[in-house]
């Protein structure tokens, strides 16, 4: 028994599930495992680090003969970034947060499935005449960059503004199987999951930041810039990062002006605590379902359970209309 | 043919939808029209004005012999309101926006049935544990008063803290039959809607805010304070409301101790607006589900159509499951 949609058709997938390409974290074995599992895993490549791409890209490529892909931060990237990734032969490859044009012929002349990840109608638009073959609709709830639309509202205007040739895949908020039927129920063919599995035993997160999302609450989270000006990454608005609260973020989310005079020490007190993995400073990106994730556990064991939830809840809600 | 719940069953609906009580804006004449249609229809009886609460509640009672009830804002409320609400024999009595504690024993006395509206699991929590029949999770996605947390992923989270003994209802970012059907896959009973029964053709709303609404896309909503601020209106933390933007708004929202200062002038200028149908002034609160609201039509109307999309999401979905 499985789902089938736009989605699972196009990657030949059991679970109509993305693995999302969490930068640093979606590293090459946990992208082979969800991969193996049935659905689609994502190499988190980020800002496009060529070594580290180069080493995950290599670990997805040897661990899966299942179709898997890599996922990339579009306003940060080049030409070069694009052609290593590529390279490895990913049968996907995800842009999100800036104009995916630059990069689409390069993508579309290998063959590879081109996925744009939007926050609203208008980049949605815009993503799917540029040829995207299937737009992700990211709401404000996720984990990790996005912007200020929320998901439920936001998928099933986008599957009204695209109509019915490109297929719509939900994100943010989403962490288990009900999310996923719910996501169907908009007319999404999909989801894609971060926060849930950040806490996957696959993960690259560090086991810190895993015990931390398993024990957060979904009001521990919160969208900011300071982790990113701290980082020195310019990212452009509207785009703002949803972390677990820290004491840092405490200290100076209504008070960036002071930080940004204070970065010279500010930044390499951030680099000495990302090196002993102090997350009271370091930021662990998190979604507002991370009142869904419970446990860490293997990738497959939670493409497995999402999937049989998802399954479990389309069969039980049927049974709801009174005409059954 | 319908969708049974918890919901339908405890008022014997034919649909599992709720009118949102919006403040001045659900009228009796549009409950009645909702509970009429098989829905529940709440009066909006907001700050709870003796007068307006007399004659809406009055319509109420004579327009439908089904089931409807009255909202109050919990915090802006008195013993007397209450009172008099109950002496109109509504079957359902929805509080939301503060502590419903001192107003059950009467609601309950009255064999009412009770309905807290949070926004947050603790609140939730503290909602069933003072007595609540039902509980309403309201996402930040909603039109007027609000919180922080998103629809999608608070739903679930307040279904697992409550257990299976308290029904739960989703309100914030449904419009349309697609919403209803996710809020049932998240574990909801059934979803409270405002922004879409707004531009119903009974509500109490303006002609023109009607025809603002259906223009509107979701992107053009923005939480704020400074309408409360502006009327004066001493709504307690942490509730925000969501508007359609105007040019009030954009003036004062990042400059709100400057509007404090200028109220004496401010103030009456948002009267005499408020007086004009002057909607550049004054708010037009609506939630982002503005996307999915394209026209005004009856009430009745609006039920038939979320309820038959309800039911057809729920069996079209239920055949991508290839066990079919």
């Amino acid at each position: 028994m499985a789902i089938k949609t736009a989605l699972t058709e196009t990657f030949g997938l059991e679970h109509p599930i993305i693995l999302a390409p969490m930068a640093g974290v979606s590293g090459g074995r946990l992208a082979a495992a969800v991969s193996n599992a049935g659905a689609l895993g994502l190499v988190g490549g980020g800002y496009g680090d060529p070594a580290w791409l180069r080493k995950e890209l290599s670990i997805a490529r040897a661990e899966t003969s299942r179709p898997w892909g890599v996922g990339l931060i579009t306003w940060a990237i080049t030409h070069q970034t694009v052609d290593l990734a590529l390279s490895y032969e990913p049968h996907a490859f995800m842009l999100s947060f800036g104009d995916p044009q630059p990069y689409v012929p390069a993508i579309k002349t290998s063959g590879c499935a081109l996925i744009c990840q939007v926050q609203d109608i208008g980049d949605a638009l815009a993503a799917r005449d540029a040829g995207a073959d299937i737009v992700v609709a990211q709401g404000a709830e996720a984990g990790g960059h996005g912007a200020a639309r929320a998901t439920l509202p936001l998928v099933p205007a986008v599957v009204d503004a695209l109509g019915p040739t490109t297929p719509v895949v939900a994100a943010g908020g989403i962490a288990d199987g009900r999310g996923l039927a719910a996501a169907l129920m908009l007319g999404a063919q999909g989801a894609l999951l971060g926060t849930r599995f950040y806490a996957a035993t696959e993960s690259l997160g560090h086991r810190r930041a895993k015990e931390l999302i398993v024990a957060a609450r979904g009001a521990d989270t919160r969208r900011t810039t300071v982790f990113d000006a701290v980082r020195g990454r310019k990212w452009p608005a509207p785009y703002t990062g949803r972390a677990l609260r820290n004491s840092f973020l405490e200290r100076w989310d209504t008070r960036e002006e002071e930080l940004a005079i204070a970065l010279d020490t500010e930044t390499p007190r951030f680099r000495r605590a990302e090196k002993e993995g102090d997350f009271d400073t370091v930021m662990v990106w998190a979604g507002e379902a991370v009142d869904l994730v419970q446990d860490v556990v293997p990738a497959s064991e939670l493409v497995r359970r999402i999937g049989a939830e998802a399954e479990e809840r389309l069969r039980f809600v049927r049974t709801l209309l009174d005409d059954d």
